[in-house]
């Protein structure tokens, strides 16, 4: 028997704000330079002291988010001010304007990529930092950042790209990162560019869904064909599935919009199909559309991330259509989340499970493990159930 | 009881001559445009039509090897210079003169990355082929394009960099590979670079040693200090015990160098300790040389290739001293390997298992695993046993 909603609710806040959130001020800020460190073990020690660009910008958002939505602790707002201010002050390529993606513990650079993931979780820190303060001015930062953002991914040869142009490709992730990127600034700061990028956003989601598969794909042609390879096979079920939830919160922000929440509810449907592991439970990395075998080392464990996108968007699938199978999978990816992920004996959860639930491997940070996508769950569903 | 090394050395070339290399001629060379395909599926039907560049080199290797010191089938050394031919013809950067990484079934270029790893491979197949088909231009080919590599790498600022300037790091891969480059070469025409380079790779591999860890590190700095995060901390077994073998190799080369083989020996009984897995056999991915958990998704896995490594350096290891503990982990390797990795069911071997010995996916090859590892093994162990 489950817990009520309610029950569900008062728990996550608890979850946040007793043990994630502590953890992360007590072991992952850093007081000596500011900002926030993420290689961290089981029990909260650093084991690497490189800081995650990514993670400034997340956990600057976080911090924030968690100040506005849920309690308003000054020691939140503070955090998310520290990861600005260190973003500010060393992770930006005074050459180009481009973020790094990590840099030393007080800052010095070690590692630029040609992507610009660094700059969208610095805008988001930026306007949460914003709604959070009252201080209109880290809006105009996030709007400025985002504006930039479009001048780097448009300008021909601006960032080096990975693959020749051989075989034109488009990428679902920062397709979908710039619809929660533009939507976050939006709650701060108005400007026709945010809601183009939606539009232009949704428009090229349709590009990756292939009905023939049943599957969002992660990379396809420009013109949303098939690339039949290892790579243009992979489906990414949890990252798919956070695109739904990204599409049905803009469908509830126009007014519950019924073709955007149907092509959501899609996209959700096919892709819990994919990722949802009948055997051992939980939602797998990957699965390529033919039913090949994935060529992913990880291509069968068990992440920690895919599991709160499911329970984010089931509720919201629920929410926005009353259909009792959406609450019953929010309640079987929860159940098998808290039961598989939770540490018994130190606090955060684990991230990295092989396909059978057992612990690969028990850090609880590294540079893509970090206070992101559990607090984003916890503050998320709460607020959703208010 | 183990089997004798006779019948070990039977047995390995029946498995190469009767499985391994079948198994590619018939479904990874390509007949149309030349070389190999190596993204095949457990029964042998292509799922990726994109070509490794690598592999083009090591298959050309490895089909001019098993000519020359197995049996002179032509097909094999058509196989090779199918191969070769379809490097020369199609994986060179006309721009600067590198070797791609990936290109399409026909040969256009789809990827190119910053590393000359596409050019040892080539190098290596040339020589070879030099030596099987007796043509003395492909040898003079294959030290133009060694000197080349060597220009590529010390040519300041010709490859851009993956990390900046601020943390300087030398890596154990590249090191450890011109050993191997440079011996087979020289197996096939003289130069004294290519004795000066072993000499260089051999000083340089003596600052990734760590005896306080008792563990040959990845990555170091110039001068070898540690480099205390999870990347620098990592150990890689396989590989540390792949060097190991061309160690041996080159101290035997040198009429049983006593100094060059204890350095081998030490590299190997420390890479044996932290890589063979007590509690379920096999080699392991990676371990930390600080006991700290390991980052890399797929640090508990056993992959194919370290496993057909330790069977040679143990061997080898065997032949230079006569302990019998070496002869003991050879078969106990060697046992493990062909229960778990052989498929009942069709050719080839799996790549990727699980920790435990389970097959985690069951395809035959990607873009980095194909007919390498595994016919290199059953090649050199019966020539050793020779």
């Amino acid at each position: 028997m489950s817990k009520s909603l309610q029950e569900v609710s008062a728990d996550y806040r608890r979850e946040l704000t007793d043990n994630i959130l502590p953890f992360w001020l007590a072991n992952g800020l850093d007081p000596v330079h500011g900002g926030v460190y993420t290689c961290l073990d089981r029990d909260g020690s650093l084991m690497d002291s490189t800081k995650s660009v990514w993670f400034q910008g997340r956990f600057g958002y976080i911090a924030a988010a968690a100040y506005r939505l849920i309690e308003s602790r000054p020691e939140y707002l503070a955090a998310s001010r520290s990861c600005i201010d260190f973003i500010e002050a060393h992770c930006i390529d005074p050459v180009d304007g481009r973020m790094y993606f990590e840099v030393t513990a007080d800052g010095r650079p070690l590692r630029k990529r040609r992507y610009v993931f660094s700059e969208c979780f610095a805008a988001i820190a930026m306007s949460e930092y914003s709604l959070a303060s009252g201080d209109k001015s880290y809006a105009e930062k996030a709007l400025s950042l985002f504006k930039d953002i479009r001048r780097f991914i448009s300008t021909e040869g601006f960032m080096p790209p990975k693959y020749l142009p051989t075989q034109p490709a488009i990428g679902h992730s920062i397709t979908m990162i710039l619809i929660n990127t533009a939507s976050r600034i939006r709650e701060a700061i108005a400007d026709p560019v945010l809601d183009q990028q939606i539009d232009e956003s949704i428009a090229t989601l349709k590009l990756f869904m292939h009905p023939e598969f049943e599957a969002l794909l992660e990379t396809v042609t420009p013109q949303g064909e098939l690339i039949d390879t290892c790579a243009g096979r992979t489906i990414n079920p949890g990252h798919c599935i956070e695109t739904a939830w990204f599409l049905l919160e803009e469908a509830r922000y126009r007014g519950n919009d019924p073709e955007l929440t149907q092509m959501a509810l899609t996209i959700l449907d096919w892709s819990w199909k994919w990722g949802w592991d009948e055997e051992f439970g939980g939602i797998i990395n990957f699965r390529d559309c033919k039913g090949l075998p994935c060529q992913d080392y990880a291509q069968d464990m068990k992440f920690w991330w895919p599991q709160t996108e499911a329970v984010i968007a089931n509720l919201y699938a629920y929410q926005a259509t009353g259909n009792e199978k959406y609450l019953q999978r929010f309640h079987q990816t929860n159940d098998w989340m808290l039961a598989h992920f939770r540490d018994p004996d130190y606090p955060e959860w684990y991230g990295y499970l092989h396909r059978d639930g057992t612990v690969a491997q028990p850090a609880k940070g590294n540079l893509f493990k970090g206070p992101f996508h559990i607090p984003r769950m916890l503050i998320k569903v709460p607020t959703l159930l208010k």
